[in-house]
């Protein structure tokens, strides 16, 4: 072989070598490009991914007070009473504008017992001298299609008796006159307006022997800048406003309580449905016969990853006359909420979770919506839904913000509140401005709103924020005119004339539906929870140790230790998932256990004296129905022990301390399982 | 060029052709070599997996009858009465057992009221003649550590009357002496056992005056063939055998309802302890105190993908005195069951699931162990227990299989026995076997055994399988020496010689917990439901269909359509699923529908008549607690209808019907939701 060709083979071996190696990269790209990123990374990188903060911003820019202004002027354009046709048009609006936003919307409709004065008759309280003759007579004024003062389902008829002043009529009230030697049995008595839910009035009213209640509005509380400086002027009562309101201390349908409010369902006889209902007038009213009421469901979409996971948003359509702060004020921010996230769904945007909106009616008349939908829906809401927010009356003032939580919510809303600017624009967040406010305080639950069915009934954590109280004049959370003919748009526009705080409130429940829809755990609040048990066990402790003993003591703060640890414990797993790990599975496990740790504190019975309320901790006060406390099954024990003080009552604290400790144990075990 | 040259120039051009594709041949496949399958495609497969059937025959071929008889002679060693030192050792043997398996193993203890006959005096029953002479005295044979024959729970006392023969003390009994007149009032009646729980047969007997009640077992029933042809030459009673057993009709520990028996919770005092408590003296014994009571819990291994779902395994350890058909014949079940898993952890594999075995205490003082468990872990069983199989007495019986199950897991057991070889060696498995068997039947669930507190209290799928009827000879589920201190070793191996019905029975045990712990989507048969529904709601109307209306009637149809509806569409999905669906979250939410189905039936309120028993359609009857049927809500009802037949009977049954109504509705939606 000559060198000539010798040369040629190595140039041929490396040519075959060169063609060797090009081919061997070309063939591994080429793979490599079919199959990076392939469809089950996609997969995975959809089901784990974390909720995209970006859009935040966006559901903010989307809102727009004009579109708020106009639901505004037309919710409040007529009376809504349930059960009317103004409030069925009402309805027919919101339900309307959903379907104009691209969600879908349904209406289901019950059948139940509502309360109306009677349209031929006025209501009225006289005085009638000892002679027989009438010195006064009480008059409403009522224009057009407005319903005349009444208290619903107070029983009708005339009473007589000498009157009697009550102060607020709270037990404390009676408790003082009792010290007093002041018999009000047989009596009419008269009581303020305020400091507790009326039903409990009328109620304490009852057990005190009297034989009717007029409820009034005091000037010293609703109009303290004096009797000349108040609405059209103000948002001041003026002297011929009179507050409407339910007096019922059972809530839902009164017909059909534990049954949806259906055809099927079983309805009280009247013997049995009077014995459930308020025993004395409250002023003279009669009973209108059963109403169609109207609840409109709106599926905004379906989340994509946890689709059967539901997030959920509510409020009342339905007012006493014009209710342009009570609900109007929470319906047009829901409304534009729901605008807001219909544009976005537009745009291609899907979140993990369901989202739900609610509107729901006949509030007034005691959650009667809300209560006959959940008892539609019990079984299916305890398994899948996450969170409840209540958005009722979201503008009932303009001073600060008003926060009723349960704990595991409370991060949501603030972490929500700190990304939407100052509405004052004196700090850098609402949240800021809130935090600052010499009134700053966070709320129990309690009851007064459709949270309740959902929070007390099924164990759904809730939140019900609004911005509430009256700039440098007024002490109140509610507004003077609350449940009177003047809470129309003139007032709310004295309220809120720019609207600011309606798009406030619109900027942090958006934020806050986002947030608990769209990240990969839900975002509740652990910490928050230990932190409120300890609280609540060490007030326990204060006022019942004596008679518990140094044992329940002692097995308290076991149980109260070992849900410190579950809570750690899972906090620890969250807190790792981030950094490494891939499975979407691991991720749902954490979230149910998330999930259930509310329902954990449900007792199946009830609480002692009311056994549609089953959360132990946040169910409303038994004594007083629109007050939040700790322990709200403890209400009626307590009476029991102020009056009383007997073995009896002493066993019933035990009886429902034990339950305490298990539930809390049961609740560090659903962490742990 | 020359055409040598020419030639060598094309050989070099293929050779590099030839170089190339090999090279793209090897980068191609190397790329695969590192790429396939990557981690997060067996992230994927690991999810997503089905259940692995080569595991079936490994377990069959695991099971050992040496293993098997072994267990029965030390457990069947010593009488195992609740309570006693002599159970406790039996508890500790089960836990050193499963911790040599290989498997986790924890005991809890609750401090329970049991019930004990006075050791220092005999109960016994005495004819005594108008003269005041004694002509007749019961005695019982009983040796070393035998309990002596008593009822648990029974007042002790002295009573004294005319005795009354009442046939088997059934409500139906009681009617027919009414008819003829005879009136037990101030009377001791004498029943025979069997036909009914010996609970009801007492209650009978107080409700219709009596002061004092015998129970015995008739040899018609208990010896068939003769008292010459017992024990130990056949499985028939002697004559000096007795039933022992309790007669409470409220379940779990009698001193701590509605809590587990830990120290803080509240126990009841004495009067409402005896308020709950039998009237009358069933045999005269005397109280002991309370004693500690244990369970043993076995967390077999955790599940690799969905380990927060729990498959449950459970049977008591208690007996009356040896024990070894009722419970032991299914303790040895469930032992070997135990170690065959072990060794097929040990071996590495995992299933889906996790799976816990439980040995109950105290089960025959009126199911005290689970129920204590299961009210000190009711939240989280309640959102995370898949299933419970129930192995209680398995082998009762060498004549063919008895099932109890609710619809929902009879595919489950169908689809084990059909894998199993028959037994008898005649058919081509046990299902076959049992298909073709005259007596084949499958029971509804009734009470009896520990699956009451997990099926009717919390809605958890249970099955209760055994090997039932003495071949050829006997017609009764229970064996005549049930209950009696014969029940022993060699009364079992009398049944069981070469512990083949064991083995048959932990076979098909075995492979429903692979089936139900492994399976990707839960093996539930949802068709076998609406088909139980479809049957008792027709029972329903041939019975009160005059009483409900038709307007009702149409309602019952309409919830029943709703149903299948759902039931067709989830279906659609679930088999859509194997082919084209990899997102394990699509799986798990499929998942959470099927746990969720049985939970929609629960009544929060319980049963009328029994707070405790929740499920509409599961729960023990009211009227006979051993009993099932399809409505037991309905049972208490329907004895006011043939007594009474008032407005207030149908009133009642107006009323649970529209609770059908509304929980098939609420299954429908859980369902689709």
């Amino acid at each position: 072989m000559t060198s000539r060709e010798y040369k040629k083979v190595i140039w041929t071996a490396l040519l075959i070598l060169l063609a060797f190696i090009i081919g061997v990269l070309i063939g591994y790209f080429s793979r490599t490009i079919v199959f990076q990123p392939d469809s089950r990374t996609k997969l995975l990188d959809k089901l784990n991914r974390d909720g995209d903060n970006s859009i935040t911003q966006k559901l903010f820019d989307t809102i727009d007070t004009g579109q708020i202004d106009s639901n505004l002027r037309i919710l409040t354009g007529k009376p809504r009473l349930a059960g009317t046709e103004n409030n069925r048009e009402s309805g027919d609006f919101v339900h309307r504008q959903f379907l104009q936003y691209g969600l879908q919307s349904e209406i289901i409709e019950y059948n139940v017992t509502l309360s109306y004065p009677d349209k031929t008759a006025d209501n009225y309280v006289s005085v009638i001298e000892e002679d027989g003759t009438v010195t006064f007579k009480t008059v409403a004024i009522v224009e057009g299609d407005e319903v005349q003062p009444f208290n619903a389902f107070s029983p009708s008829g005339n009473v007589m008796g000498n009157l009697v002043f009550v102060n607020y009529a709270r037990e404390t009230d009676f408790h003082k006159l009792k010290d007093m030697n002041i018999n009000v049995s047989g009596t009419i008595v008269i009581a303020k307006y305020g400091k507790g839910f009326r039903g409990n009035k009328v109620n304490n009213a009852y057990e005190a022997g009297a034989v009717g209640i007029i409820l009034y509005s005091d000037p010293g509380d609703y109009a303290p800048s004096g009797t000349n400086a108040t609405y059209p002027d103000t948002v001041f009562l003026p002297k011929d406003g009179a507050q409407r309101g339910n007096i019922v201390l059972n809530k839902g349908d009164q017909s059909t309580p534990g049954y949806p409010a259906n055809e099927y369902s079983y309805r009280l006889r009247e013997h049995e449905l009077n014995a459930r209902l308020p025993k004395i007038p409250c002023l003279p009213i009669s009973y209108s016969n059963a109403y169609n009421l109207l609840r409109y469901k709106c599926l905004l979409f379906n989340g994509v990853n946890d689709k059967n996971r539901y997030v959920m948003v509510g409020n009342h359509r339905d007012a006493w006359v014009y209710g342009s702060i009570d609900p109007i004020s929470g319906t047009i921010v829901m409304v534009e909420t729901a605008r807001v996230f219909g544009q976005l769904l537009k745009d291609g945007w899907r979140p993990r979770r369901s989202v739900l909106f609610c509107s729901w009616d006949a509030e007034e008349f005691g959650l009667v919506g809300s209560f006959e939908w959940v008892e539609d829906n019990s079984k299916w809401l305890s398994s899948q839904a996450v969170a409840y927010i209540n958005v009722d009356s979201a503008v009932s003032g303009n001073d600060t913000i008003h926060l009723k939580t349960v704990p595991l919510l409370q991060k949501v809303f603030e972490d929500a509140a700190n990304k939407v600017p100052d509405p004052y624009g004196k700090y850098n967040s609402a949240y800021e401005a809130w935090r600052n406010h010499p009134r700053f305080r966070v709320y129990k639950m309690g009851g007064g709103s459709d949270h309740v069915p959902f929070l007390a009934g099924l164990g759904i954590p809730s939140m019900y924020p609004k911005y509430s109280y009256l700039k440098d004049i007024w002490n109140s959370t509610s507004t003077p005119l609350y449940h009177s003919r003047y809470e129309n748009y003139h007032a709310f526009k004295m309220i809120d004339p720019e609207l600011k705080f309606a798009k406030t409130m619109t900027s942090i429940i958006s934020e806050s539906i986002r947030n608990l829809a769209d990240s990969r755990i839900i975002p509740f609040d652990i910490d928050r929870y230990t932190e409120y048990i300890s609280n609540g066990v060490e007030e326990l402790l204060n006022h019942y140790g004596q008679v518990v003993g140094p044992k329940m003591e002692e097995w308290i703060h076991r149980s109260v230790n070992a849900f410190h640890e579950s809570a750690a414990r899972l906090k620890s797993i969250i807190a790792a998932i981030h950094n490494d790990n891939d499975d979407p599975l691991y991720a749902r496990q954490i979230n149910d256990k998330l999930l259930w740790l509310e329902r954990s504190f449900l007792l199946d019975e009830g609480l002692p004296g009311n056994s549609m309320y089953k959360h132990l901790l946040h169910s409303p006060d038994t004594a007083n129905y629109y007050g939040g406390v700790s322990f709200p099954g403890l209400g009626g024990i307590t009476q029991c022990m102020d009056i009383q003080n007997t073995t009896e009552c002493h066993v019933e604290i035990h009886k429902h301390v034990a339950k305490i400790i298990q539930r809390i144990f049961d609740a560090a075990k659903t962490l742990d399982s």
